[in-house]
């Protein structure tokens, strides 16, 4: 039980296996621990065998090299475990649970987490409001991406899947529940999804398609993805989406030929800021892209949920405008059909439980629909690179072989 | 064009074919019209050639001699229509058009219209907010069982369909959107059915069924119905429900047999007054059984949505108390767990666009869920007959030839 | 620090000062301690030395003799208290904090505090959802009307008062933030109140009163109380309140003199179960004339908070119904006008930090709305029998010298 | 009856009273009229005479020439008014009323007036969603800056007062309900204002003191009030708001002087696309600024209501990026603190009622607070200079004497 074998990042493009240390009871320094976390006890935390730790795109932004992450960040934010120790102020979970784990951390002590704003707890990250595992300038929290994994907070944070056998079962699709279920489906909801909604959702990633899912099981009457990928648009047809290839041009005409119309009720953007421009433009990145072809597409009285990162510096950007985070946004054109608009992470807490209900109860399939594929822990950096590449599937790690062929 | 068949109630367990006159904008002096409503100008108004009329629940009170209806009046209140005459101030709504008209009759100018509380408007019934077409006590409307029938403030009351022949295709699903889809989804919106919901409805008549699919549009994971007619509740299972034989005694228990916990998170009563008891008690009437049981059965949190109708008097019913409308309810039982609950007529216009959107792209059959079969006009007799015996199916007329075999 | 005195309930009309243990992290057997709570752990706890304490109206419901509270119960749940010891498990509550304590009881943890439904908390009171200190049957957690009190899940539980000295000049008011002034507003806020509305609050008890200064904080036009203690009405009118004394007869024309209409647009029940007749039936319990009443005043559409309990037995009810908490309503009264209904506990968690804010800015006096009086410890016995006669007054129980006269 | 002087925009900078004719139930040819919308019947419509019709900020933007208003647009979308002729359509507006216009025109017919989003109605603009009387783009509804005007869809669109006498003598405060009042309201309801909130408005023209007094209105702790314009700032601490001079820089700072933390809950645009910069930037335009301040000072899960007109297109603005409309802002800002934004014209028939529940009751003096003036219809054009200047007062016209001295 003394090592930790992990998913790390070296370089820009390089992630590596490493050795890292078992956890223990307390926030160690490490790479990219905020000085002010490092020290911290965490008697209320439990540490967890990891079932599964799935690859997401906002991971790629570190591998990239689009961030300042540290050489040997322990990546992986999406995590579902089984509980192996429980720290001495854990009184509900117990040793044996299969839980999952929401990717944004949070105390369930502040006022934010009191009203269940648990994307933006007060109290752990020393920096800003919100954190998350393994992921640069968010306090520190180690990533799970791993075989083991600290879960501070494990009463609150941690929802538990009410039968063992049935969770092992149904993994593929309960291992989204740690984001990009919670995440898509938040942007349907921010979105003003409904029973009878048409929706249009830019990006047909796993947060795209998620959000596709998490449309129709809203009720949505037409749900509608564009991406330039067309992998990932076969993926999204696969399960009763329309679709839009901006490689061909802008959305509104090809939604027009779709519902008659050249607008939808709802938008999504599962995309955020690596966009890159429609029709002859999709060759370049260009950030406000999407938010304002959103803006464009969605009709007077709509919502836009924008699930995407908007970053507040991104050295690599195109542009002077791009490295400082500025967008440049025809608001008028929202503003003239009085649009609303939601940003930031999804509070998964909101959203896991309800979404678990509907895993087990058969209502959805989440995995097929994201094309969820299992992969040894060793394999994470062909699954980094593929994904990275377009492929249509998202990567779960199964670093400790609960996932059976 | 002098004439118009029509249904009409005759005396308690008695409905015949009579002809009427047909209609002119104005509302004339008849059977249970209000006398403040003998000679309204109806410029605002539409006729219309009816396409689908159908047999409601809530006519039965009438036809059973539980009200004061009187004889002759013209029935029905669910009608979907083809406009064949439209008023000097109607400026939308064309000749030609296939619409859908909800069962509260609006106008579109009040407070309450205003707010979108077109159940409770206040200037169509002289005698209290609110009304209805063929129903006794609500103004006078003339009811729509019948070949014509004249629909008031058209361009605000009236649901035009996008294509005539879509519309005429899918006629038996659209037929239910002028009462029963949006009453039973209205039921489970406000029993605070949302992705994930394990959800109990009692009853299993169309209100009943159409409450069970709303649920599983909203996302429901488990629809539990409850009756104690063993057709309605195969109906009920056809579609994918759980069902609960109330004549076996008390739901609870059944209930925890389908979870594993006697609970649900919301309640929806689709039986309303006329309730009759559980178990043993099942063969006489006790109006407070469902609520009673509703407030049992909902976990602490719920909510309790109540479409089914309660009365302010019953001259009909089982003791003084009920004549009076009294309800003995253990209210204690539902402020233990902090239940709210919802009364009252579905404000139609809230729901039916959006409804109609589900029905046109496919994600809904209400008419297969309620077992729908369209009957000639003159079969009316036999279809409230049918109905009242507790047959599984929802009676559509057909006045003029619209429905195909 | 050995001892600590507190208010216990004796037999029906009595309490006493009685001698009791100084609190410890650990919940000990004692007089209405549920078994399964008995030696349970608190490590996650605070003790406090009481600031105030206030004497309820649900208290006098156990002092009555309407309950099965044991003998020497440590009475009181409106809590405000200095922290004198934390547990091992607290993080980030401090000794020397001064902290209002919501009179629900907690964990946190739970589902249901996970969706801020704090008044049905599962994992505090093992005989069903919810809890309250010093309560029969909400699990034993022993009264604060004492000198010190443990409360457990201190971190989720306590507000913290941002200034020590700002703090102890306005807790007059702020001592109404454990209970009362959260209870009223919460009546107000299920009752629709919102910029402009009409209300009624049926009793001037001091839930109504502060139902009465939440409804004039949410924006109300026109707020209304009705009682028969020509006292309390005063108090009323004292904060720019209208009046109705319902031992007139009913509320209903007393308000048309008032508006010019007989209906207000929101309706809180303030009284409970324990309500008397109006007119000449003042006289003598009638425990559904409140909610009757309410649905006769409430306009269509409107709706009611209904703060006032109701019980699933009352032994000292009126007849064989009220003994087992059935109420007669007249539930197709409020169906007719598609009411809405919300009752339970308030769950003070979600109002408190907004209410603290208001008080601090100086937007709101609701000690003064109340008639707050602070008395001696010693004193209790006196409060609770002047408070019992229909006294004006919020006694607030000074057991350690805070207040300064 | 033959004429009806008016005030008409001529070129940039000046407004002139002309004579132009009498309404008729008919939107007849003229400046500025959509040719889709000549000739249109107008039966359901009431010609007023004016009552009172005030300047607003964005009749501004026309007068500076920052549009393509034609000449001899007659202005004016504040009106109030008494019906001196009904169109044949209108059923419950009488002569003789005294009534509120909505300055946005709705017809109470297409879905998006039946979902209450008047602001964006379908049918009343042949160009786009929404429209207004007088002004440029919308349609050509003729404005109400003068002695009479035709109000289309009357029985929908007007709001009746419910006493002449009371309304004469109110007439200052209820002149507020066509525009300003509704519109700085919703601008603190979508920014989320609530009992117990800290905002902060930017801009102390009538609509950001509207939003204060607003903001009050729904029990805000404190209003903090930002604008560069001393007479305006003191104008808003005359009702008891905190203020902030910009041009002495950034918000931010000031905010942490008043608050003790340099944020607040909630952030309100009173200024929209004629922003200028902070602190040493105050001299000139800087569109972006008001929106990337009011993300940095607005604290995580607040949220922004964004009253303040943004545009498409603006001919006058500072560079290509405004010409067009293009803002850069800082999204990534708000997207780290989970920010959401409304946008739009508010729609004012979903408040108007309340607010004149609130002003006949005496619970807000919003004449006083944004300091109305009243001057005869002939004075406009000094009454636009001197807004224009900075007058920290609303410039009310009388032009039938209506306002007495």
């Amino acid at each position: 039980m003394s090592g930790n074998k992990a998913v790390a990042y070296k370089e820009p493009g390089v992630v590596e296996i490493i050795n890292t240390d078992y956890p223990t009871f307390e926030l160690k320094d490490g790479p990219g621990v905020n000085p002010a976390n490092v020290g911290r006890k965490v008697p209320h935390g439990v540490i967890l065998r990891t079932v599964t730790t799935n690859i997401c795109g906002s991971d790629q932004h570190m591998v990239r090299g689009r961030t300042t992450a540290p050489k040997d960040l322990v990546l992986g934010h999406e995590i579902t475990g089984e509980v192996v120790e429980v720290g001495p102020d854990v009184e509900f979970i117990k040793v044996g649970d299969i839980v999952s784990v929401p990717f944004n951390i949070s105390c369930g002590r502040c006022r934010n987490c009191k009203e269940r704003k648990t994307g933006i707890c007060l109290n752990v990250n020393p920096d800003r409001p919100g954190s998350a595992y393994g992921y640069v300038d968010m306090g520190g929290w180690v990533g799970g991406q791993a075989e083991y994994v600290l879960v501070p907070y494990a009463d609150w944070n941690l929802l538990k899947f009410p039968d063992r056998d049935q969770a092992l079962e149904k993994i593929m699709d309960l291992t989204m529940l740690s984001d990009i279920f919670p995440t898509g489906f938040h942007g349907a909801v921010t979105a003003g999804v409904g029973v009878g909604s048409t929706v249009y959702i830019a990006g047909a990633g796993p947060v795209g398609l998620a959000a596709a899912v998490g449309a129709q099981l809203l009720g949505a009457a037409v749900v509608i993805v564009g991406d330039m990928n067309e992998d990932r648009l076969a993926q999204a047809r696969s399960f009763g989406c329309e679709t839009v290839n901006v490689s061909n041009g802008d959305p509104k005409d090809q939604i027009e030929q779709i519902l008659g119309v050249p607008e939808v009720d709802c938008g999504v953007d599962a995309v955020g800021f690596e966009a890159r421009g429609h029709g002859k433009d999709a060759s370049h990145e260009a950030p406000a892209t999407v938010l304002n072809s959103l803006m464009d597409i969605t009709a007077a009285g709509g919502a836009l949920g924008i699930p995407g990162l908007y970053v507040t510096g991104d050295p690599g950007g195109i542009d002077e405008a791009a490295k400082h985070g500025s967008l440049s946004l025809s608001l008028g054109t929202g503003w003239a059909k009085s649009l609303s608009f939601t940003t930031g992470q999804c509070p998964v807490m909101s959203y896991n439980r309800q979404l678990m209900m509907a895993i087990l109860h058969d209502k959805v399939q989440i995995a097929k629909a994201v094309n969820a594929t299992a992969i040894p822990l060793e394999d994470a950096p062909r699954g980094y690179a593929e994904f990275d590449a377009g492929s249509a599937t998202k990567f779960v790690l199964n670093p400790n072989g609960y996932v059976k062929a």
